[in-house]
């Protein structure tokens, strides 16, 4: 009975302990749901060396032009007019058919699906998405530094299952839209970006895409690098720096 | 000789007068160049009865993305998420060939030169140009309420001579080239935009022509239309309301 009762005590100062480190573990993601500004866990990035930084553009019909566009010129900027490459951009869709973006223009993607090379940044804008879009990004979210997306890029996250128990953002207007669709997901609003996990980041809507963007560039390269990629770009906006 | 005398002095009036107007009709531009925060000149657009208003983004082989994505996404957006479409939006270039815009993108023209129909609107966008594009450009200078220039797309309108004895802005980084190209055009340095005439307005770099197709906008449409689409962009610069 004594080992029996000890063992219940060990039984329950475990659970206690357990219990404790779940709520350790899971306070940064409520305490940032609750208090927005420290939302972003941020930690540096490791760029490959000797070579630049694959960034893949995820394009699908009506994919809106300023999500991708955004980051594209960030990304392609970053270092300012010095030349230096530090990343090596390309788009991907579920085929290389021309593709519709908003508004009407006409791009035509880089690969597909199938034969895209691997990427440490994946940027995902608001897009009608395709059927082999979910698992695809299931299998970058575990060999990709970034997996980032914009406006209502973050559905395409939420359909993958990858937001689930995180925290995200999205467009302003679509909130109570991911709320629904997503009850799983800790919407946090009002943010340029949200990190979600050590890998996967959420833009607001639009515009907010170029703030991330040059977040992931300071991972990366430094707060030097991505204040010089915003000044060349003449970007007034601040809200990369939050 | 009384009647000679009498020609004489009403010439003498005469070009009295002309001059004085000629001085008035140049002094806005000589005043603004003086003080550049009164540089626009600013005036109210008609938008078309019973049809969006039509804008061509002129492409060219490393037109920069952002220059052309910008306005696009301004225009494309302008009236907020209603589903009004109050802008018609095409590209246009010297072929239909595919072009390989900055990062490597690749965008397929709607539009040639010579096919492509009249616009409202006309975006240049800082790229490699075409031969054909001067004189494509002031035809379109005699017809189009706009013909706007972002980045280094300003040096495209210079060489088409239809920025001589006028203000003009392009990318910091590109003033001294500028005035060395063009010692005919009076550059104003650290601003937005600049409105160049009754039709030419030349924005700064990359992003600033955001803010100059916000002010198209508002010349059309009125300034709360231009401020939704701000919100509807979650736009946070405010360049575009000086």
């Amino acid at each position: 009975m004594k080992i029996r009762s000890l063992r219940l005590m060990y039984s329950f100062i475990l659970s206690i302990t357990v219990a404790t480190a779940v709520f350790s573990w899971k306070s940064p993601s409520v305490k940032a749901s609750a208090t927005p500004q420290s939302a972003a866990i941020a930690h540096k990035l490791t760029p490959p060396v000797g070579k630049p930084i694959s960034v893949a553009f995820v394009l699908g019909d009506m994919a809106t032009v300023i999500d991708f566009a955004g980051p594209w010129e960030v990304f392609q900027d970053a270092g300012g007019p010095d030349g230096m490459d530090h990343f090596r951009l390309f788009t991907v869709a579920a085929s290389k058919t021309p593709i519709r973006v908003s508004g009407g223009m006409t791009v035509t993607p880089d690969y597909t699906f199938a034969d895209a090379p691997a990427a440490r940044i994946v940027v995902i804008p608001a897009q009608r998405g395709a059927p082999e879009l979910a698992d695809w990004l299931r299998h970058r979210d575990k060999d990709a530094d970034v997996v980032m997306s914009v406006c209502t890029g973050a559905f395409q996250l939420g359909k993958a299952g990858l937001l689930d128990g995180k925290q995200a953002t999205t467009h302003h207007d679509y909130y109570g839209q991911f709320e629904t669709s997503f009850p799983k997901v800790t919407l946090v609003k009002g943010h340029r970006y949200v990190q979600s996990d050590d890998v996967i980041y959420t833009a607001g809507g639009l515009t907010s895409g170029i703030d991330l963007a040059l977040h992931i560039v300071e991972l990366y390269l430094g707060h030097d690098v991505a204040q010089k990629t915003a000044d060349y770009m003449e970007y007034q906006g601040t809200g990369w720096k939050d």
